[in-house]
């Protein structure tokens, strides 16, 4: 379902928009308090070239938390609860951020550039929150969102388009790695990341008047691969189980509850916000956990659109869990939903029942991700 | 102007929002991660029903950061740059909420509770902000966001209808003091307040489940006044100089820059986060300051609806500061706006010219408010 939503300045436009809206950008979300474009009006021909071919998608909204300084080290590690030790320049991490009781604050990609670090962020506000910890403690850092901007270049094909654009070089990055580069002197960070699991590059764009010169260009040269405007796909995510920060999760979930256990380090001996609270949820265990649901029979019945709120999911009339999001799979060719499910109610290994919009529907549970 | 926005699990819908579609809400924005209904269909009779009559908003989106517990006064006054030492019980203060080195992070409505704490936010996450800074300083408090949606009636009959919802008592209420009441069992702070200079109140809903049930009772006593839904409305928070955060400054701006001057008090000794950035401000003078134009010839040309964003202010056709807001006035008759000014670029009593949709009007800077 869509609404009207009022365009005004308190919700920022990215360096993209234009070339979005010239593009048939059809429907947004606001996201970090910015225009997100979801669609340009064929979810399914997105999905396709996603999964087939390559896409472009404006990602602006997540926005960088930049950190740098004397002490940008160590305040960067109190503000992670993954040991960065072996971070290396060049070199990216997906990360969790908790508060100091552990709660999931953010699910950012951090990037390691030489002199500096950027938390490539998700839905909150974590520029107060760490600028608060950074001055309560005494690091001695400049805290600050930079002009940077990321674009997602994502699909099989995208490998190919951004090594005709930048160099063979690329190729050999690793997942997360990265490299700085010029594009027409437009000043880029080339990683290879994004939220899909298709492939791709995002190009962090250091200079925000460039941006619709930058989509030109991008756009220009992939026609040969048959580029298309996209977003991030709401299909392709829940089949490959990655979180959507707020919308899969609670405010107060943490991060074994969100399927992030292996970005939690709670065995190291580096010092970061939250680690005695994850150590003793870890001990104790979860209390839910982020589980996939594969539905029996029946549909998704949603039109493709992202459920308007979450649903519970039952068993034996009972209430065990939440359903926050639930598609029909092109790949699976089965619908399947993202779920937390409360893990000391829940009886393993029997069905459990989710209200749709088109009614009950029987459902069995399953381990992400689904491909 | 509107854009399709897509409805999901991450953007909350409010307790009332059942009660606004029904009511014939047509446009929302996202405020606090929420949907916020904008209006019904007729914003020129929304304004004419809150000047003259009364009007219900469901200002939910107004989030409650909640602080209890032994140390909640010391706390309170370390995240808030005014003096509260002489704050009574049932009293509440507008504040400002400024980070470490003085820019402006929120400007909420504080209201003391007899057991706790509420800051009545605008649209910014203060929870990971509050909840980090008491946990680097060691406070005894519990922070969270209860379950409290603000429901606001305003206009020159809200009075009238107030009182014969929750008795006389409330005629004696003072500007932003409150009481806690009952409707019909349903559990409420009721406070004059809300986000017009028209008189009203707000009903803090402290129960998310009667949301609706609230909304019906107000709606049925308030026939009589002919009573309409409404919002928080564009042109009429203009008139009156009520500052929009996000949306009239920008991130970096202190209060001094957005008319909250006499809401910091730096001669005071008690302490607070931003005091020394804030009493240097002070001293030096602020960068901008937050003025109102008066449009000499033309109008404001966006058919009612906010700018889609900020224009630059020219004087002598050097950039001098920025116009994030016009209007038509209808009280004045005249075409109004708001913008920040460049103290240190701008000449006072020389006309200024701001690019409108309708081209390049000629201005003259005034005061705030306009009325």
């Amino acid at each position: 379902m869509t609404v009207d939503l009022v365009v005004s300045p308190r919700i920022r436009k990215t360096p993209f928009h234009e070339s979005t809206v010239k593009a048939g950008a059809t429907a947004f979300t606001v996201y970090n308090k910015m225009l997100l474009p979801l669609t340009y009006g064929d979810l399914a021909e997105e999905y396709r070239r996603l999964t087939e071919g390559v896409t472009i998608w404006d990602v602006s909204v997540e926005r960088q938390v930049e950190i740098s300084g004397p002490d940008a080290d160590a305040c960067v590690q109190y503000l992670t609860s993954r040991d960065l030790s072996k971070m290396k320049v060049g070199q990216g991490k997906y990360v969790a951020m908790c508060d100091h009781e552990g709660r999931l604050l953010n699910d950012p990609v951090l990037l390691k550039l030489h002199d500096r670090y950027w938390f490539s962020i998700a839905d909150s506000e974590i520029l107060f929150w760490a600028r608060a910890v950074a001055a309560e403690r005494g690091f001695d850092v400049t805290i600050r969102e930079p002009d940077v901007s990321p674009l997602a270049i994502q699909g099989p094909l995208a490998e190919d388009l951004i090594a005709e654009l930048f160099g063979e070089w690329v190729r050999d990055l690793k997942y997360f790695w990265f490299d700085e580069a010029e594009l027409n002197g437009i000043p880029l960070v080339v990683c290879r990341s994004g939220w899909s699991k298709q492939g791709g590059f995002e190009l962090f764009l250091r200079d925000g008047t460039r941006g619709n010169e930058l989509w030109d260009l991008v756009v220009a040269a992939g026609e040969k691969y048959d580029i298309g405007p996209a977003a991030p796909n709401h299909v392709e995510r829940i089949e490959s189980g990655l979180l959507s920060y707020g919308g899969d999760n609670t405010p107060d979930s943490n991060p074994f509850e969100c399927g992030m256990a292996r970005y939690v380090d709670t065995e190291t001996d580096v010092d970061y916000i939250g680690k005695a609270a994850l150590q003793q949820i870890k001990a104790e265990g979860p209390a839910r956990l982020l589980v996939g649901l594969v539905i029996d029979d029946g549909t998704a019945g949603t039109d493709a659109w992202p459920l308007e709120h979450c649903v519970p999911v039952l068993q034996n009339e009972a209430e065990v869990g939440t359903m926050c999001a639930i598609v029909d799979s092109p790949r699976l060719g089965k619908t399947i939903a993202l779920a937390q499910i409360q893990t000391d109610v829940v009886e393993a290994g029997l069905p459990v029942e989710v209200t749709s919009p088109d009614g009950l529907l029987t459902a069995t549970i399953t381990a992400l991700p689904f491909i």
